[in-house]
């Protein structure tokens, strides 16, 4: 583990928060690991959130029907993205884990944090319609997210009044993480911290320092590999028929999103499946 | 429907854009009908994403601690929130119907919208512990997502290779807007349109055309009742269990969210169930 870069994208205001706490544990036990850390401190840094035409220097290619998207690809190729993504960018690309820390806002992440995805995963950079999920561009990067709830975790059990927390997490580690090729670990979850007493927030924080003595040796969580859809517009990036007629009598589907109609796999956006797990989809 | 307030949440850069056209189609036709709507331009009001201790005016309550929710919370009982989150609120309040329109930015909101959800939505305001889901404060209001995609529609079908796109709105759908008790109409998704000749981007707009003339009368999605749940923290804010084994004969799910183990209730979050049918939960 020696030598191996990791990036905290942390969001929170205050030092003296749990938040704060956890991403010090980070930092203390994967320097000790001989591990070089990077935290960006979004709050501190004043990082802006919003993507507008101040993230391009010089001019656009369309200013009479500004497209982020479109504009900022553009400008990654030429070199004309603002300082602060620039700065961002270096950071990911000496990333071998990125360890996103913030509290759970809406059942999601902070504005800010929203904005350093939007920002900072530009395409071109990031991902294209051709390096997309485990094709992806960071396919040889871990990362994970790490947050804090207000609600206890009965709140999000299936049964729970918030549903499913594997249903909650879909869009940020599919959509936007195994999307961009991460290799997605288990989510770090600390449930309700706010209304734990302090002996528990302790052993929160202990139970993360455990996990991240082993974190470079974890399983990530399982995803449909691409190689399982047909990548064309014809075929409508839907699964291919052998695959879907394979796991016709499969009980579940193959992951939280890709349901098939049927139940989902339990735990799929929540905890890693072991590699001789009969639901492991083959890759 | 005269005097009918509607508030359009809006958050593209550009006025050329689809997004744009879309927008002014709700406004023309909604006035139309005789209602007074109000829109709040983000990007244009340059609208502040983050949440920070500039929302909150005068001391605050623990300085040394900043916790954004509780801060906001204690300003907005006494008065004291930035003037920019003053004046969403009094939109808010007045509106008996809210759209957000966006263009999908990673499987959610762009970052400076999902600042006015976390800006906005104060505690208090917009909810607390004994008023959140159906009996939420905004229960008598209406609200809808009505976005562009990137993707085509194939690609968010629950064997395309983003999974089913009622999986991705859930967080958005259940978690932020039916928490604080909106009844949320179907949303409206425009696939694609960057990538759609002309033609089909004039029917999409004369589809939203058409739709608006009847929204007033539309059945919302359907939510699992929070009567189904002990709202309790002993309980853990768990289904009931006669409502358990009441729904143990259902081939469904009661929504994406709350499957319970079972295929999910289809299109739970993209269509609404008539009354009359049978996976209808009792309200």
């Amino acid at each position: 583990m020696a030598g191996r870069n990791v990036l905290i994208v942390y969001a929170h205001q205050s030092p003296a928060s749990f938040n704060a706490a956890v991403r010090d544990v980070a930092v203390e036990v994967l320097e000790q690991q001989g591990c070089r850390v990077v935290v960006s401190d979004l709050y501190a840094m004043n990082f802006r959130a919003s993507a507008t035409s101040q993230d391009i220097k010089g001019e656009l290619k369309n200013p009479e029907h500004f497209h982020y998207g479109d504009e900022t690809m553009f400008a990654w190729q030429e070199g004309r993205l603002s300082d602060d993504i620039t700065q961002e960018h270096r950071k990911v690309e000496e990333a071998e884990l990125i360890i996103f820390q913030f509290p759970m806002y809406w059942f999601s992440v902070p504005a800010i944090l929203k904005g350093w995805l939007d920002r900072v995963l530009t395409q071109g950079f990031a991902f294209s319609l051709e390096k997309m999920y485990n094709n992806g561009i960071f396919k040889h990067k871990k990362a994970m997210l790490s947050f804090s709830t207000g609600a206890p975790e009965s709140m999000f059990l299936p049964d729970g009044i918030n549903g499913d927390i594997n249903v909650t997490l879909w869009p940020l580690q599919n959509g936007v993480l195994h999307f961009c090729g991460f290799q997605v670990l288990a989510p770090q979850i600390f449930w309700a911290p706010t209304f734990s007493p302090p002996q528990v927030r302790e052993a929160m924080l202990g139970a993360w320092r455990a996990r991240l003595g082993g974190l470079w040796e974890e399983t990530p969580l399982t995803f449909a590999p691409s190689e399982y859809f047909d990548l064309s517009f014809q075929g409508g990036f839907r699964l291919r028929s052998e695959v879907k007629e394979e796991r016709s009598e499969h009980p579940y589907g193959i992951t939280t999103g890709h349901h098939l109609g049927k139940p989902l796999p339990p735990n799929n956006q929540t905890k890693a499946t072991p590699p001789n797990d009969k639901n492991q989809p083959k890759h």
